[in-house]
């Protein structure tokens, strides 16, 4: 780690609250109860977006017991302006209710700074979106917001800058912060993005912030997800977030990434024996 | 273009409002009485941020008849919380004072959905920079706005989510977009981005909206500011944006890509004579 | 698969060699009797460049039981014309007696047609290196050759093109090709290329021929190679080529991506044990 | 150029022949009585393929005095094993038999080292194509042949190792190079490639090396090409390679980006017009 930090990061100077002070300094990060960052491999799972409550409950149920915290989206960023923009208040509202009756805390995404006290008010952590990791206003005005954020990176975003947007979040008070990688754009295709695994050994030697990876946006197809999570925990990531869906075919948004329910619980059997198998060797524990 | 748009853009459909019906289509974006996309070649000019009155005021007088707006950025999206974050509202007031003295119009980014009012109260266009291109939030407010807009391309967006971004603020009525390419992000490292100078044909072929080059930020560097607006004209942009300083070397953003005052004024005498030398020859007219 | 193949791939018909023919292929390359492609991951290792009979010796000895192929460069390409570039038939010549005394074969690569005899002379396998993935006069030449052959990717090689350069040799008569993903190049600068993860379940879903990793090339780093090299085992790899020098500080090439040999063999045995685990649970079988 | 070479250029010391010692040095290459460098904007034009020879003489009679060097590729390198690979010496004759007939000298690639003597006994200048701009045997064999070569940037290929393939060159006795950008990979697939404009500026900075564009492999299409080479010569390019076809639609190769004679013809003169403004102006001169 030394000469990572000496020799090639003139940037250092500009991470005093990101970067790591000493070698074992590590975050853990509460969501709802649940640690993040801390010996045990944390698990998001849930559907893109909100669509019904019957599919959010549906979801709920099928996964509990091999997910700690329930994700859906409410307030959609898609690309065109005629594709489905989410359920917003009403969708909150759902998944608030589903994860309730199982028992999970919840995540979902924040768009807009003027939705920020709504969305906290229905979820336990915010999600940063990766094409609004350099949207400098939410990101000011998240801060102020006590509640537990997932910072997604940007495809084009170094990893520099994706922790100097996780700073602007410390910086005024908020140290709550979840770093997530998820692809960044390159020029293959077979990809929706090219998942970068190195991410995760270059912020454990960087930064004492815990981060997980979402192999689902990073695929872009969902026989790619297992393998590439399984890499995730072996690379050493803090979790993963999954999406699952229990009719993929008829997702609004997403389908062709999301896992069935029951193949995402043998994977998450699988990521956690060899969690075990690492921390037994003594590996990324 | 038939064949560029029949065979190679299986998202033609998703883009009714920014595509071109026929190959002669061309909007003309009036910002306070200066005409974009019309024959003549169209300058804004003006420091990156407004950093007091006697700079703005300098900047003004000093472009003034080689330039048609005057441009400063006021709410500054920086990479660092720790970085200068630009004046605000009092910059604005500057920007609108300098600018009435020397009788031109005014752009300046906008970066929050809260801000945007405040923005349209002071400028004649807004500008959406690079980094929110796809911040669906502020997207959705600025359609609201009656006011021309600025639409910077984001440095990893394709032409396509480009053009997608523009069709969210004309699908809620305000056609008035203007395209700005300020460069993309590439593994090249000796330019601060890599200019997509294809992008102004595509964009002539595709869309009718007029199309701006800004080639301070592709560049980065000042010396290499003057090339690459000379290659913008040639490649048939209809206008330029670019950065003029009094002092580059004690500016508090951007010093090392700004034009002093004379040299951007000959640039702009260079590029005037370059776009009546390709309508003499029927070229980009 | 299906979905992939047919929706996805135009050039699926170009790959007439290279690609599955149902959904169990998989080759199987022998290499002077260690088989790549089958149920046992395979251990490259050896320094970047020979550098003398003790250097290579002293490797052999150290990675003995813990890796089944030696590997070290004789002709290096080398980015500049004033660097080191290798020992040619000399360092063959020491990179033959040293694997003879361990009992291993070899691999090296070649870099210009007319060495392809000479290095065929001395090695069990030839490498085609990432610079050399599109030249096409090598790819003809070593064709004849009835070697297998260690393809690399190209920095800025798409999975396709990649697969059409493996067609390249398959299609005069050599069917011996092995696969290696060494990074791909992107706007990241923390690390030498980012590794393409997702290239290995793509090449097991599109294509029979054995995929290995190159955490070495790939990081840049040391400490990056473990992490990186168990992602490569979790997400199924065939094999991986690690760099390992005894004294990384002094190496006339690549030496702070180069583990010393201790670390490698502790690292060949998490990579085993974890093969196992995935074994076991009817993964990458 | 101060500023460009001293601080952001930690290479500077590696590359002692390619680059400027002085800044109004520029080094100018004889082709066969052609002189790239000069005053003179230099034409390269000719068909992708050779294919034929009533092909070849057809183009080259088409283009006289509209050019000053005749292209033809006779050594194809193709990405697939399956496509058209071009006439080889055949093709070289013809290649010379046509440029007689007319009086221009010729440029044609070689892609093996083997090939080089051949090559040369037929044409006045070597091309070393993108995709074996980094093959350094191939380097290594041209230096000795005394014929100008014209080295291509590869397509994933930074500016610095773009240099130091022509140090290759030039450290063995050759000097003389001209540097020819021709597009670079990103993830915009609407062009072929994305012509980095600002090489041609960047290059006059640092080297004395001649620079000109090809923008029919950058854009991939032949309604690109026209203002991509007027963009070209506004930047300060030392001259066009331009690929020219009688009958695009049946071209063995490349037909999609190839120009009719007559629309070439048209450009070369608005390239000549353009280039005589900028010369009246002082710029680029």
């Amino acid at each position: 780690m030394d000469t990572l930090k000496h020799k090639d990061l003139p940037f250092w100077e500009s991470l005093p609250l990101t970067s790591k002070k000493h070698p074992d300094e590590q975050s853990v990060i509460n969501v709802g109860g649940v640690q993040i960052g801390g010996p045990e491999l944390v698990f998001i799972a849930g559907p893109c977006s909100i669509e019904s409550i019957e599919q959010i409950r549906t979801v709920a149920r099928a996964v509990k017991g091999h997910a700690h915290i329930l994700r859906g989206g409410a307030f959609k960023p898609r690309t065109s302006p005629y594709s489905f923009q989410g359920l917003a208040e009403e969708g909150l509202a759902m998944l608030q209710a589903a994860a309730a009756e199982v028992g999970m805390p919840t995540v979902s995404e924040v768009v807009s700074p003027e939705d920020v006290d709504l969305v906290a008010a229905y979820v336990d952590m915010l999600q940063i979106g990766a094409r609004n990791m350099q949207n400098y206003a939410l990101l000011r005005k998240v801060r102020q917001c006590q509640k537990p954020m997932l910072l997604k990176r940007g495809p084009a975003a170094t990893i520099e800058e994706w922790l100097l947007s996780a700073e602007y979040i410390m910086s005024a008070g908020n140290p709550k912060v979840v770093l997530c990688e998820r692809g960044i754009r390159t020029f293959e295709t077979l990809t929706r993005n090219t998942l970068d695994i190195s991410a995760v050994p270059i912020i454990k030697h960087l930064s004492h912030l815990p981060i997980i990876i979402d192999p689902s946006h990073a695929a872009g197809r969902w026989n790619l997800v297992e393998p590439l999570a399984l890499a995730a925990v072996a690379a050493g990531a803090d979790g993963l977030m999954i999406e699952v869906h229990p009719h993929p075919e008829d997702a609004l948004s997403d389908g062709p990434q999301s896992l069935l329910p029951e193949r995402y619980c043998r994977l998450v059997e699988s990521a956690r024996e060899l969690r075990l198998l690492l921390e037994g060797r003594g590996l990324h524990a």
